[in-house]
């Protein structure tokens, strides 16, 4: 949500949280302390298994379907290891599947299972640990791997909350990328200093995270005041507040803007709003609009062309959505 | 969703439906019979502006907010015509605003209205009519405009349902075009027959609509066996049913496969399902099950490296989502 910049480069780049998603794993593991010895597994009537860690502090059972344990067999011919992806035919898999005779090897930490479909699999305690099916663990799962929550703001809290880094830094060092990529992801809008002032600085951090999304102009877009101007962002007028590309399904994630040339004039600075926030204030104090807003399909359209290409974009949807 | 292809192109367009769009206005505009003649309008309190128009079999009103007229006022100071794009400032817009004086010219069938804020407006009767606020115009309206309903369909209407075009008449004229974005849009799935054996020609199509999305594994992807695959796709194994980039947040729209090189071995055929259908009996047949896979996240992953760039894609979501 931008209101006015004389003159900046604008990108969109997917949601390609490597280094997120890394940090994410190193916090889980951080979870794991790995139990050692008096291992012990049994099947309940073929539908579950029960494995048992006997240790004074911590013996309590995990319990796991057999269909599920079945089914995530990790084994070579079960799993295709360096995509991760199950192997496993469904067209013949039987979901009636039992475990026949289940062993445990305390030296090794793991469980040996023999199936009805004359399968056997072996499964690491750690492997079935990470995947323990309790509550806790669960939530555990939930809230540590993957993103972290967004935190919504509002304009008095704008300073507190901004992270500031540097260009070269993000660019140079997985901390940093790292750092950059959190901070986008709770609070939505971060701020890059001492990028150079060069027309690649977008698309070298949109490389250094994932790509950028294309759209009917393209992959960048410049916006500066042009005379005949057939988009608005184009003319000289102050930009309001608004959201990019509604009319796309595909909307932009991230958007990423560089201010190439200030004006020299009266005016050209920005103007974020948190839309999350002010969706929250909605829900909370009018909430007949807000069930208007969620509710009453809009038509969101782009007509225009670019580069000789015209196109008339149209995406149907509520305002908050 | 794809079982196997000895060897296709994938790709993924946008969709930027624009012969959809142009299809859906004729529609309404057959709707619209001008009435010429006995146009009278008037303000209700200033807050309401009704319309009448006197004719014989015709005679209902329209009634229009002010503060929506007002805000969708479409005369070159308050609206950008090449772009469609409303160009009031929205930081001095009077939500208060009221219609003081309300004329019509029955000739040119306009009316024009005075505000409290010094501005005149004048509409279109047609325009008007168009934006009708009663339940049933705009019925007619979401009905009419921009997407055709789209239909489920159950394996045994495969070949009912399924439309036939030709390449070349896709490629070179606008109905054949509009009548293949249709037939997608309502089934899903459309065959297209007499391509010529050329790698260009999922491009082509594409570029026919909007363009084709990137992945991380670039703009097109070639489905074909190698040795020491990483991805599952590139195995010789059969692929079992499946729905493509479920760990992108940026989903595929349309995916267009053509078969540049049947297998000589066994198999080598597609197998295509509507998942919106299966969705559709687990909701009714299974609403324990349909819950389950509405609300439980799963988290979707990508793991691999394409042309020496390694990535790893994630994506939380329910299974029906």
């Amino acid at each position: 949500i931008v209101k006015r910049c004389a003159s900046f480069y604008k990108k969109m780049i997917a949601p390609a949280f490597c280094a997120l998603t890394r940090v994410a794993r190193n916090s889980v593991s951080h979870l794991q302390k790995i139990v050692r010895r008096h291992l012990c597994a049994s099947a309940v009537e073929g539908k579950y298994v029960l494995v048992q860690r006997h240790k004074s502090c911590d013996n309590e059972t995990m319990k796991f379907p057999s269909v599920w344990l079945r089914d995530n067999c990790y084994c070579e011919q079960c799993f295709h290891q360096s995509s991760k992806s199950r192997r496993i035919d469904w067209d013949r898999f039987d979901t009636e599947v039992v475990a026949l005779d289940v062993q445990v090897d305390s030296v090794a930490e793991q469980v040996v299972i023999k199936w009805s479909d004359q399968h056997t699999s072996t499964y690491d305690l750690k492997w079935l640990r990470e995947r323990e099916f309790s509550d806790e663990r669960r939530q555990q799962y939930l809230n540590g791997f993957y993103r972290p929550k967004p935190k919504h703001w509002a304009g008095q809290q704008f300073k507190q909350i901004t992270e500031t880094f540097k260009f070269q830094d993000v660019m140079q060092t997985d901390d940093a990328l790292q750092q950059w990529l959190e901070a986008l992801a709770v609070r939505g809008v971060v701020i890059i200093e001492d990028a150079p002032l060069d027309k690649t600085v977008v698309r070298q951090l949109a490389d250094r995270v994932g790509f950028i999304r294309r759209t009917t102009y393209g992959e960048e877009f410049i916006v500066q005041a042009k005379p005949g101007a057939k988009n608005y962002a184009y003319l000289s007028d102050p930009l309001p507040l608004h959201t990019d590309l509604p009319y796309y399904e595909y909307k932009p994630s991230v958007n990423i803007l560089h201010c190439v040339v200030q004006s020299q004039s009266v005016g050209g600075s920005n103007l974020l709003v948190d839309g999350f926030h002010i969706a929250d204030r909605l829900r909370d104090e009018h909430p007949t609009y807000y069930r208007i807003l969620t509710e009453t399909p809009v038509d969101w359209n782009d007509i225009g062309s670019e580069d000789g290409r015209s196109f008339h974009n149209i995406w149907r949807a509520p305002v908050i959505w």
